[in-house]
């Protein structure tokens, strides 16, 4: 009953179908949440039969894991393309953070975290959960490191980053139900002046004046 | 059994049973989740008829919120209390973070946590919680300010605190899914050094010396 190695139009089609329903999945996700978000809405959305959905998903769970990855992958390129034209100089970190503070607000955000919330009280999806969290986590404080240019074998600058990222994910957070883009903008404008203070002299007290 | 010189018991009886059934809605929340949690299973829970229950919170966003709110008042108390035997001098700041840690990472912060992601696709609930939010962090935040002893009239003070409680709120959902401790010691150890740095001298760009 195996189906034969047709060739690539087959291929492609159920491709295309697994794209359209990874970006129906997310939708739906952004649009209702978690437990607003069922496999049969899924389908319907993305036009495809409930069969050719099982067929690459077979639960909830894995649906929606596969469409956070999904959009994962495509945030993590979108932000390679965009850093690659990213000036030198001390305008760069301000970018940076910039183009981070988009992302921790942005629709993978807020997918991702109606996934951790579930995620909480449904063990089989947390159990999912928690290896591909470590992944993305890891690749964002990698592609953070490389983009700011940091060097972290300086004591304390690993931490640092890692507080960024903590940082723009609670404020992330507290953009869920309102508008704090005026507050946020205020606050990660001093925040940039300190950090680009720590990466550049890294003595943890403010009075060493060696450039 | 004891009498107490009645006239009262009736209003006592009413103020003890709404804290039951708050108690039995954070626990509910936090086994279960917001879609987890409905007016029947709490009341059941607390052991109250389900019309004295309809009778103190008419919906379950009122039911939630007011727990949630409950809850809150309950921390703010236990954290003044702490404070009350914090040390002096330089220890004090780490202790004060501490504090603050351990809170967002509570059961306050996760129950919050689940309402701000039901919030944010239930409308009825986000007009409800944006003005609680608002308070309870002007309360968290103003308290944080105190408790360091910290002065905001000084140039990034006030945006440094906020990013202190942003960053903790960023902790906090990253030890939904798995013990995050270890990781999040090492790093509050750096952050402390570096707040306690831009307390004591504010000077947040090394040469500028337009006030």
């Amino acid at each position: 009953m195996s189906s034969a190695p047709t060739r690539t139009p087959q291929r492609e089609r159920s491709r295309a179908t697994q794209a359209r329903v990874l970006e129906a999945t997310v939708d739906c996700l952004l649009e209702r949440g978690w437990s607003g978000t069922t496999t049969t809405v899924v389908a319907t959305r993305a036009g495809v039969s409930r069969g050719a959905q099982l067929h690459h998903y077979p639960t909830k769970s894995a649906l929606v894991m596969a469409a956070v990855e999904h959009l994962a992958e495509r945030r993590a390129a979108e932000i390679r393309t965009e850093a690659a034209s990213l000036p030198a100089g001390p305008e760069r970190l301000d970018r940076v953070i910039d183009m981070l503070a988009t992302a921790f607000t942005g629709p993978l955000f807020v997918a991702a975290l109606e996934l951790w919330v579930a995620g909480r009280t449904d063990p089989e999806l947390r159990d999912a959960l928690v290896p591909l969290e470590a992944r993305v986590g890891r690749e964002m404080h990698r592609l953070t490191v490389e983009l700011l240019g940091a060097d972290e074998r300086q004591p304390g600058v690993r931490e640092t980053i890692q507080a960024t990222l903590d940082l723009l994910r609670g404020l992330g957070v507290a953009n869920l139900l309102s508008d704090d883009s005026a507050r946020r903008t205020a606050l990660l404008g001093t925040w940039k002046r300190q950090l680009a203070a720590i990466l550049a002299a890294v003595p943890t007290t403010p009075s060493a004046s060696t450039g």
